[in-house]
């Protein structure tokens, strides 16, 4: 679900609003190596519809993926969308995010911060480049590459720390174990703000060593046991803390 | 999709909410004769939200369907909640809005009115029985039943008249002929509204003359062809003009 005011600025346009609604999506069937069959809209009728329906034909034409049905309503106050994707498992078992064991790498495909970049492109209106905000790339090809040889993974849409934590403690009595110097960044002298801010679309994955990665992927750390009371996130060998992502 | 203000009342009992907006998907999936394998659910998140997943458990547990994922959100302003239910085919070719053919026997499955009545009891707050309107009953086991002996079927839910007319034009040159005198109605002295009120979820459905039907329903009229200046909706062999139901 996206709504007005929490998913999109003011004054934002409709077609890319279309875009990352179902792009989102995609991203999410993109982590579990699925193959797309088709969308469900859940739409509130409004202003910009018509050019709603551009960007909704252009993102769905751009991943070959057919709107199936869905419901339109009018209702009142800030607008909300809601979209369901459907798709298929190429690879069975789908990658679960639970799945990192001791020793396996943790590998990110994609850059970091890219997404805030474009956000405070748009937001301060000077024209900058805002693609990676505002129409992010679902990475399906790799994720259906990546479904047979990862043991964990998922789309870092709220956050690098964030979704690194949830997937130490889906894991069990594991930590993951980050290296600051490796992880890709867009912005490196924002460092701390580029692996906690959302909406970009990576795929975050864990393997054993020695797997040989279909895609091109940065190795960020590895998957180490831990014992109860032990830190299941760290940096440079110490527990991160303080507000990890975007959490809602 | 369901919002506050259109699609319920302020003050609703958010058990009830919940219990609607599964309840009316699943009647989708009743009219196509499917079998609900499970719900998505896009929720925003707000106040009454225990009571709304008291009756989110008690309709799942009801009919047997579980949660299988979804979203949550927090957005301002009224609340919109979207539900996608996924169901299997019981019997292919999966009944459509089309086929209705001359010569068919129309019928309807259920009472037309009670979710009107319903719905005036909750509003006068007299604590008169609100439960079809509250809590709608989805007709799955009979759309099952019927999925193989019908020409088409759809669910009441916008009004019969509405959606009568909407089969008439989805079928191509036919009209419905409906006989006033059989249309099983709550409220006899309100007849007119009892057949354009929506919410029902009843079924409605044409089958060829001589099929044996598996389920309790009422013939209603007949399929005849019509030209293309010829009325799609007659009711006693009148045109029927003005508000057919709930436009949206």
């Amino acid at each position: 679900m996206m709504a007005e005011g929490t998913h999109w600025l003011p004054g934002a346009d409709p077609f890319d609003i279309a875009w990352k609604l179902v792009a989102v999506n995609l991203s999410d069937l993109a982590a579990k190596g699925a193959e797309p069959l088709g969308v469900l809209l859940g739409h509130s009728l409004g202003e910009g519809d018509d050019r709603f329906l551009e960007g909704l034909n252009a993102v769905l034409a751009e991943y070959d993926v057919p709107l199936l049905g869905g419901d339109t309503i009018r209702a009142e106050g800030p607008r909300t969308l809601g979209l369901t994707a459907i798709g298929r498992a190429t690879h069975t078992p789908v990658p679960s995010r639970s799945g990192a064991r001791d020793g396996d790498h943790i590998y990110v495909s994609g850059e970091l911060g890219r997404a805030m970049l474009g956000f405070e492109a748009l937001k301060d209106g000077t024209g900058g480049d805002h693609e990676a905000y505002s129409r992010p790339r679902p990475l399906l090809d790799e994720g259906r590459a990546l479904a047979p040889v990862v043991s964990a993974m998922m789309d870092v849409s709220d956050g690098l720390l964030l979704d690194c934590s949830r997937m130490a403690c889906a894991a069990g009595s594991v930590a993951f174990e980050l290296d600051s110097a490796a992880i890709p960044v867009a912005a490196p002298a924002r460092f701390d703000e580029c692996i906690r801010w959302g909406d970009d679309y990576a795929l975050l994955f864990t393997a054993a060593p020695g797997v040989k990665l279909p895609v091109s992927s940065t190795r960020i750390g590895s998957v180490r046991t831990a014992g109860p009371g032990e830190a299941r996130l760290t940096i440079d060998g110490k527990p991160v803390s303080g507000t990890l992502g975007y959490q809602h």
